[in-house]
């Protein structure tokens, strides 16, 4: 049994020209053709009208309830910049910031640094890292992100207790305040917050001399979430096939084995995919970027991914998966230049579907077809149905 | 206010033929003009993917959500061979096996006694039957089923305490293993399984000597499920007209007065639901052969079954119920020979539908329908209102 999970990251849209989504604007003789015989609906990510992050976006397509279960934003800005967060890590979001000294006291005056260029941002990581490799005996791991942004990862010898992650920000939020410093919310936070205050003395101390970057402000102190595996939850072999790093680690957080694809295009994944096919089960292939030209309000760029997309759909199906799902993790209208909370176009092919409902792979044609609206959470038992890896509910 | 709920079991379908459903193949004319002046929907018996045994798919459409309430397998084993299940009673199913004595050792060979025919059954229950009224003053109520099965009751003397049915299967699930003693899992069922294993070695040494079915295996030790019964739950005074004894009983586990039809074909059915029209405001027609032929993949059959209930429908209608519903507890596609996940049509007539939505009682004219996709358990809430028994919900 193959099962095929492709999320085309951001898939739903808006209106853009002639009263026409990306998806309706967009040529696609091979998805108008799998949407002919497929069962579609719309699934709801996190609820009506919440607009979901990636992480719950994809938290609630595998299957898990984004309501429940939290992503911190520190291990998300780790595995955005492709780190790999284990049990014993304390993972937070850093901003390098500009501060001023006066009489003893120090002010932040700008809470990113004047978003100094990221080629900066690295120089001014590896002076950190080459003199800071461990506090107090937990392992420090820093890594640039883009601009001023930098993620960090303190790393201890055992598993960490739960609420040891429960440790507020020092941003102070406005300019002209003072850095707080890292306060523990409860008792099992204490050790890791007086180990990141002694981590930010000795930082700081590094980089005083910086013209711009002269401090450091943290933000969203996490600790991995605590997940059941794909194999645990489902007993199926899992795979990943993802160009961007926040997305392998998503993967990651549930146990899915990363296949790092041969290049960037959408074909070079899919080549990947053969290449990995034989050995799992379950395959988690994501195509970025839908979103990120939703993002940028770029229409014509995301109907051109779509047609790209709808090119390379033989390509995938010539691999005869029993079970495919194509969808979203969200919409991102290029209207709306972001994620948003509409519904989000899915398609599910497997011998066992009625079809017949619809033209299009669109959203106003999945709105006629026969899996309804349904939660995101609840895509995943779907597909196992489909693949008839589900026993029967009672006698 | 008469409400009419009629059960034709099993009855969603996938295409068979000419990519058209059991339903759309079929020739219903009288369906057809209900249809287009009604209430159309699906309803989802357990969840999404999800595939329900009869007893989850009955306690949907009577309005118990099926995730909360479970019917275990002895205590449906026992209802669907026709025997009452009371409070005061432990449930079991019970297969014949065959079994090797060797160093005072006992070694299941075959768990199904070579599926010995149900006449021979018959014949050793009967055996044990008159030998065993009673085991530390309980009752026991024994039934054969088909082949190697039957059902097996111990009926004491007072209700028994939650988790007096917590008891392990003895069933070893394997050939060549020892069959396993009865084990209490709580304290309360302590008791119950120290008298099953009493009961275990009177019964093989009564049927020690036959060829074949020298040993039993009992699996699923469950309780009566508590249930409000549907007086209670929605004020109202039902009737069960069902020719097969499982549904019978499932109804009955809600407090459904069960009649018994004349004869077993659908118009022997509509005729004892005109006879006791007047007695009642509440009825549940259950008709079992949709749901045979869909599990045996004889679609003609499905069809044929579907087209007979077309033909008596204006006799139904003539009875003038205020509110009719048409609906199955699960789908049962031929191509699938069993019991699916899929969604479930429903059609729901009172004077109080908008209609005009579709042309047909199938899966997809269901879909243009008002109702939806409804989970199963919110049908008789929908029943109810059309009955216009439902009070404004607040002020």
């Amino acid at each position: 049994m193959k099962i095929l999970l492709t999320v085309l990251d951001g898939l739903g849209g808006l209106p853009v020209k002639e009263g026409k989504t990306e998806l309706e604007l967009a040529k696609t003789p091979n998805f108008d053709s799998l949407a002919k015989i497929s069962a579609l609906g719309l699934h709801i990510p996190v609820d009506v009208g919440i607009t979901p992050g990636s992480g719950p976006g994809h938290l609630g397509i595998f299957g898990y309830d984004p309501l429940e279960i939290e992503i911190g934003r520190g291990v998300l800005e780790a595995l955005g910049l492709g780190l790999e967060v284990r049990e014993t890590d304390i993972a937070v979001r850093g901003n390098f910031a500009t501060a001023e000294y006066s009489n003893g006291k120090v002010v932040i005056k700008d809470r990113r640094a004047g978003r100094i260029p990221t080629e900066e941002n690295r120089r001014i990581v590896e002076r950190i890292r080459k003199e800071i490799k461990d506090v107090n005996g937990a392992e420090v791991i820093i890594k640039s992100g883009m601009e001023h942004r930098f993620a960090l990862i303190f790393r201890f010898r055992e598993p960490l207790p739960e609420g040891s992650d429960r440790i507020r920000d020092t941003d102070p939020q406005k300019v002209g305040a003072q850095p707080l410093p890292a306060v523990a919310e409860t008792p099992e936070a204490e050790k890791v917050a007086e180990l990141v205050n002694e981590f930010i003395q000795k930082a700081v101390k590094i980089i005083k001399d910086e013209p711009k970057a002269n401090y450091i402000l943290l933000r969203g102190f996490s600790k991995k979430p605590k997940l059941k595996t794909f194999e645990e939850k489902y007993g199926i072999r899992s795979a990943c096939v993802a160009v961007y790093p926040m997305y392998r680690g998503l993967a990651s957080l549930v146990g899915m084995d990363i296949v790092n694809p041969s290049g960037d295009s959408i074909s070079d994944e899919i080549a990947t995919l053969k290449d990995i096919w034989e050995s799992y089960d379950f395959f988690f292939l994501h195509i970025k970027k839908t979103d990120s030209y939703g993002e940028d309000g770029n229409w014509q760029g995301k109907v051109g991914v779509i047609e790209e997309f709808d090119r390379n759909l033989p390509s995938i199906l010539s691999l005869k998966p029993d079970v495919i799902a194509i969808t979203g993790d969200h919409s991102t209208p290029s209207v709306l230049k972001g994620h948003s909370w509409h519904p989000v176009p899915l398609l599910v092919n497997s011998p066992y579907v009625l079809g017949g409902t619809s033209e299009r792979f669109t959203e106003r044609e999945c709105l006629k077809g026969e899996i309804g609206i349904i939660p995101a959470k609840k895509i995943m038992n779907l597909l196992l149905a489909n693949a008839r890896l589900l026993p029967k509910y009672g006698a």
